[in-house]
């Protein structure tokens, strides 16, 4: 099976988008009177047929529609430093996404070596993870943001965790969980969260976690946390 | 903390192997009576002291030894298809080995695209990710492996499993794994597993297995295994 994104279905004709459009008529070779089977990000699926082909666009419509209902018990999200290594983070983005993520926030921390992220580009990677895992909820991937602020938009009622590879931290994230709740997960750089960060957060109510007993990379922390949560998710159904 | 990776300390008093030597030296700048942390991949860590550094060589006397037992309280085999593009291949080994992996078993399927595996290569990004992620155990890396002999091979008293995308499978590896005893896993190629291979296994012993709702690539399949049996084992702990 291979999927399409379409971002907004909103008419029962349409066009698809010229990356999409090409990729079904050049690389897919599909014809007039195909059934094409296309995600919208937000839960929408689609069966369309093609309509008419030309050289770039390829016209569409929309057979049946089914609207998926939001996968998750709680929503997971994941707040991560950007790696220094630039495709240490782009895998990050489609191993989350083909695992499942709702929110990825890029976290500017004090010791994070990267001062910009590549956001066209990442999208590209987590709607190329969605339609390769077929799903049809795209993560929402928000601006590079700054520690603090990222603390302080952490909504009041989520589980808040930080991964601190400090010795002193002895509480697992595999204990702690809950599934009643949205869950936020604060993942720091190479050279791990300053002090200054600790204290900020943990008094904004984070509690310092660990992931296991070995070191990990920060893009493998990360992951080993989203499939945490998701593994959870699926024991506790 | 930085590992070194000496595969074989017999004697009190030995030098470091060249490319350890060179790290040393020429990256972390090392220099007479500097002490090193130093790991030989069979659950030995020691401490040694430089006793003399020349331009290519570093020679070291072991001030203490200690002995790691056997870290899992079952051994993991994954057996894996190697990947058409060998970077996601080479992911796999690394982070499988962060996470904590026994055995891992190139697998040849009747659809795999590739038909020689770069060991050499291999066993560098293992010995790597062994030292980052401060173990002293390096997993086993077997030569490339077909299916049917990699079938023949798996012991007796070993849970067996298959994780095959046919929808028909329903039992969840997540629900079946038990601590008591060793688990081999097979992941297979991007075009899956063939009927026969599938029959071949069933026969054998193995139980076909999902790893979740999701359509996941082959080393993220792989890489969620080994993280599902790692979580497991910290849960029941």
């Amino acid at each position: 099976m291979q999927l399409f994104y379409v971002p907004a279905i909103t008419t029962a004709t349409l066009h698809l988008p010229e990356e999409e459009a090409r990729h079904a008529i050049q690389v897919l070779r599909k014809r007039t009177g195909d059934v094409l089977d296309i995600v919208d990000g937000r839960g929408g699926w689609f069966q369309a047929t093609i309509t008419a082909i030309d050289k770039r666009s390829c016209a569409i419509r929309v057979e049946q529609t089914r609207q998926e209902a939001y996968r998750a018990p709680s929503r997971l999200v994941m707040a991560v430093s950007p790696t220094k290594n630039n495709e240490r983070f782009e895998w990050f983005l489609e191993k989350a996404t083909e695992i499942g993520v709702d929110e990825i926030i890029p976290l500017q921390c004090a010791r994070t070596e990267r001062p910009r992220i590549r956001a066209n580009r990442y999208e590209k990677v987590l709607v190329s993870a969605m339609k390769q895992s077929l799903q049809a909820w795209l993560p929402r991937l928000h601006p590079l943001t700054p520690f603090s602020a990222a603390v302080a938009a952490t909504t009041a009622g989520a589980q808040k965790y930080l991964g601190w590879c400090d010795e002193s931290v002895n509480t697992p994230l595999i204990h702690n969980y809950q599934l009643a709740s949205d869950v936020c997960i604060f993942i720091g750089p190479e050279g791990d969260f300053t002090a200054a960060e600790v204290d900020l957060a943990t008094t904004a109510g984070f509690q310092a976690v660990t992931l296991g007993p070995n070191r990990l990379r920060t893009e493998t922390a990360a992951l080993t946390a989203t499939q945490m949560i998701a593994f959870l998710n699926q024991l506790k159904k």
